[in-house]
């Protein structure tokens, strides 16, 4: 059972914009690759296509968000850390929380959220269908106490 | 005086993913592309480097946020319509709605929000520091009954 | 039959990088977005999925190439040239060429070229097959005189 | 004295197209990675805004290219393999060769070549400058032997 995981990413050049900081939209990408290695953690995959994972072919996003604290500059290192905030039948929410390497005490980045729900085909149309047994067994909700902690930080 | 503003796009191939739709971070290009169009339409500029815009260099986002209801497909055309919801000293809250072209009465794809706050060198620091004129006599915060046709409609 | 076409577009913020200009990999979209559009222009689609055009389902690229002389910034217009350089039965090189609007008589931005290859499935594989009727039928290769005035002026 | 370096990556989700494969364009990031993992492994930077090294700013491309040969899809790891074709007072040359983890041998994915010109500030322009001493020291030209076992696999 496991609530959390933790990515380190460096920034690459392409990801800035003319303002000498990593483009806003960027942080959603970074985001889906925490979220696809945590699902790899788990031994499964985000975007399974065709194969069986209980008919469900994709997780599409219904709600994204991000606050913005402070920059996130070129060739600098973070981490993100992924958390489950709720965990539905067809759907879960993910909290992130950026950090720059070395930082990471008290000094957030940014802070995240996802709402994802399992999709499969029913009768040719892409519907909301119970999310694989894997991730129904495998993951859990994170402890209040830990979402909590993020919460007096910010 | 304005508080709103539209604009009519087309998918392009490499917004998409391999789900076959609009990569969900593209919403926020979208949203940056319509408002920077907005700031164009002011006679104003949204990154306007050092020249002189009362010290405004820029308007980095503090928050970010999307709701996707429907998928966005290749080539398909859509409209984006911005709206002022909130102005500050040093701050403009914007809403977006999007919606796909011919299906305009009350099928939504996507609503968004922005919160942007214009900033200046200060002893060699980026600071919040106080729009430039230009946005402050141009624009204005959108009627509560037009902000509240779009609560009826999502 | 036609050989050429013509695009105009404005740099979005989202495509600078931190050198204030735009990111060299962002002129294979432009060249993407020229040639979809061209496309569009003959009465097709670059990208048909399963319908019907003679069995091809997509135009994958075998080669791309950029030269770049002058840099592109935000917010500039500029112009694409599309010119189709060679036509055969299953591929098409498309030559284009960049100009800042209102630098048109001899200043380049960029030059580049796309060889595309037009597939569909066999015996479940994707293979190289003869291009949709549509193309064979109305793009020509541009006259040799129109592809050597851009030599002088490179 | 270095002439290549490898670096080992995994196809993110955001990086694919609706044709269920890695856009192209993104190859050209794939190769900006992969230099700037080299340049990071001599000990140096490739964009180092305006510290010492001896009065170079950035490192503008002249030329792209990319030869795709097989698809490359979500998930999948790779290798680039960036060797050093050529090097001049202020400009390198390099070429990089892209295959999927485990097919190492004799199946190519792609090739591409990058052309990147050391550039300063010379009386407020940019202009080309010779080349930071610790390129001019550390890096030299791949041997002809190494550069010619990839002609003939290709």
């Amino acid at each position: 059972m496991t609530y959390e995981f933790r990515l380190r990413r460096r920034v690459e050049f392409y990801e800035t914009d003319m303002a000498g900081i990593v483009h806003f939209a960027n942080f959603f990408k970074y985001m889906e690759t925490c979220e696809h290695a945590f699902a790899r953690s788990l031994g499964t995959i985000v975007h399974p296509g065709e194969n069986d994972h209980g008919g469900v072919v994709g997780w599409p996003r219904v709600h994204a968000e991000c606050d913005y604290r402070r920059p996130l500059k070129y060739d600098e290192e973070f981490e993100i850390h992924l958390l489950v905030r709720e965990k539905k039948d067809k759907a879960i929410h993910y909290d992130f929380h950026f950090w720059k390497v070395g930082e990471q005490a008290d000094r957030p980045l940014a802070r995240g959220k996802l709402v994802v729900v399992s999709v499969g085909h029913i009768n040719g149309e892409v519907k909301a269908i119970p999310m694989p047994a894997i991730y129904a067994e495998k993951l859990t909700v994170a402890p209040s106490e830990i979402l909590a902690r993020y919460e007096v930080k910010a």
